[in-house]
């Protein structure tokens, strides 16, 4: 597996001596651990307490992106769901589709962006599976993660939980993951200042339960965006949401493609941004233990859970004016993450 | 969601409205449960003891077949996994990617075998994913489920407990699976006797552990078939094993599809077969455990573990001679699951 130009083979997917010599020089000389070396049917862990489970398929275009990769990505994005249900992150399984021809040069790459990721987020890669498919019927690599994590003692983090009279704190600029790719794809020239937002957010989300331990509610603003999050609260919830135009991070470049392309931000999708609901006492602690995490540092109060109307979100703009702001319905991004 | 033609679009899997919709009235009817009704990022479960952890991603073609279908597989791999691990299968999360077009009527239908699995095989699906591609990115439906059980305790099931002088057992006929997709692809003539072995093993598992807790090792044997799972484990526990070619059951069917295609039925996926490694001593209670439970009832006792040659799996051949047992190369079976 050392050529410059090897490509994966059917047979490397098909559990015999080729996927084994994948394992063994391009899986895990990166991600060995003791779990994962057993090389079990299933990995044999502990852990304390009650536990949160997800799982998310990852088939992000382009594969490579200012600011990460689908292997950044797909660590990412579940250590950041396990992160806003109230949980450490732990562990996590991989499970890559990988199209027949695929460069070997770029799963390496792919599973050392894995591997960097994990170490960053302190989880370990502790299981995992590999299919191969026939040209033509994948796209280059799909990856599965799915994540363990140990729900932090006392936390209780449910859209039921959000009342009238709380406060929405959105922890930073949002859109700049959509806003990439989408710039990446049409071909626009956009500059070194936006890159894809994707972080895991597991310091800032422990840091903020620390502080406020009463969250009512965090949610990571990935596909459909902040619109998709707070219709979703206000339908489970059964509140009004009503949030500033005003108040909202939005960084230049991305209103300029959002201008362009005729995309609303608010449903644009995220990867390192979330949203958090906290009775309104608790509203500027939160904001300030926020800011002083890096990836919390634009984090800005934009609104505020309402009554009523039951199930609706709005958007108070510029003008004073109030739109209803929409769950996103087809026109959205496809294969933003 | 109605419609008899109705197809999946790729707004389908974009986190927005019809996302929503396909939850509502395809997902949420058939796998409704506590945990997955919150529709959290991650499902929050209580868990004692040790845990087993582990996935896979399902790329069988056809998506039907004689004796299953890929959500039925989807369930039984990784609760067969869990089990072989040593595990009470307990959580499941359940990932698609499904290509743009995909009739909502199959949907329905996999999504209906993965309820109706889960619920033979007690786990419930508590966290999942909807990701759309587009036309030729993908192949009707991919599935990934991964899975969480809890391990049985006095219970230590690793390659590395196994030592010369064990015996070993087979579950039943081997083959049955991947000769009833070969059959399908190339359209032979089988028959009804003919069809995959598709089946949860936690029982036949929680029935043998419970008699003889200080079995060694099991192992399903699933892509690679037999001849993986021996291979492995001879060169894990750095030992050689030898096993019976006229003590293993193979079906008549079985040796038909792999003398007109050219298969070694030892390298023939197995979907519902484990292998079992026991010390001689207890050798006969098990297999007489095993012979109680359908799922064991053609149980057999297939060869015994050598100190030497390491690292190697001999057959003995109806003619007496031995031959050498290989991991399997390029040559199997593609999509086999």
């Amino acid at each position: 597996m050392d050529e410059q130009n090897e490509k994966i083979l059917l047979a490397h997917g098909a559990g015999g001596k080729l996927g084994h010599d994948l394992l063994d020089t391009v899986i895990l000389p990166e991600l060995a651990n003791p779990i994962l070396n057993e090389l079990h049917d299933g990995a044999k862990l502990k852990v304390s307490g009650n536990i949160a489970f997800t799982t998310d398929s990852y088939v992000v275009k382009p594969l490579f992106f200012a600011g990460g990769d689908i292997g950044k990505l797909s660590v990412c994005g579940t250590v950041n769901d396990l992160s806003v249900t109230g949980a450490v992150p732990r562990f996590l399984s991989a499970a890559v589709i990988i199209e027949e021809g695929f460069p070997v040069a770029d799963l390496k790459r792919i599973v050392r962006s894995v591997k960097e990721t994990a170490r960053a987020a302190n989880v370990a890669i502790v299981t995992g599976d590999t299919k191969v498919v026939e040209r033509g019927k994948g796209d280059a690599i799909y990856i599965n993660t799915a994540g363990i994590g140990e729900i932090i003692p006392g936390t209780d983090i449910s859209p039921t939980n959000v009342t009238g009279g709380m406060k929405i704190i959105l922890s930073g600029y949002i859109g700049d993951h959509a806003a990439c790719l989408l710039g990446e794809r049409h071909g626009l020239n956009l500059g070194a200042a936006l890159k894809s937002d994707c972080a895991p957010l597991n310091t800032l989300t422990a840091e903020m339960l620390s502080a406020v331990p009463d969250i009512a509610v965090m949610r990571d603003a990935t596909r459909g965006g902040v619109a998709a999050v707070l219709n979703e609260i206000a339908v489970a919830a059964k509140v009004g949401i009503l949030i500033d135009e005003e108040a909202i991070p939005v960084r230049e470049e991305v209103r300029g493609v959002c201008d362009l392309l005729g995309f609303d931000v608010l449903q644009l999708a995220n990867e390192g941004k979330l949203i958090a609901i906290v009775p309104a006492a608790k509203a500027e602690t939160l904001l300030s233990v926020m800011r002083r995490n890096p990836l919390g540092q634009n984090a800005a109060i934009i609104g505020e859970v309402r009554d009523s109307p039951q199930g609706t979100v709005g958007l108070r703009t510029a003008l004073k004016s109030i739109r209803v702001v929409d769950m996103p319905a087809a026109d959205i991004v496809p294969r933003i993450c």
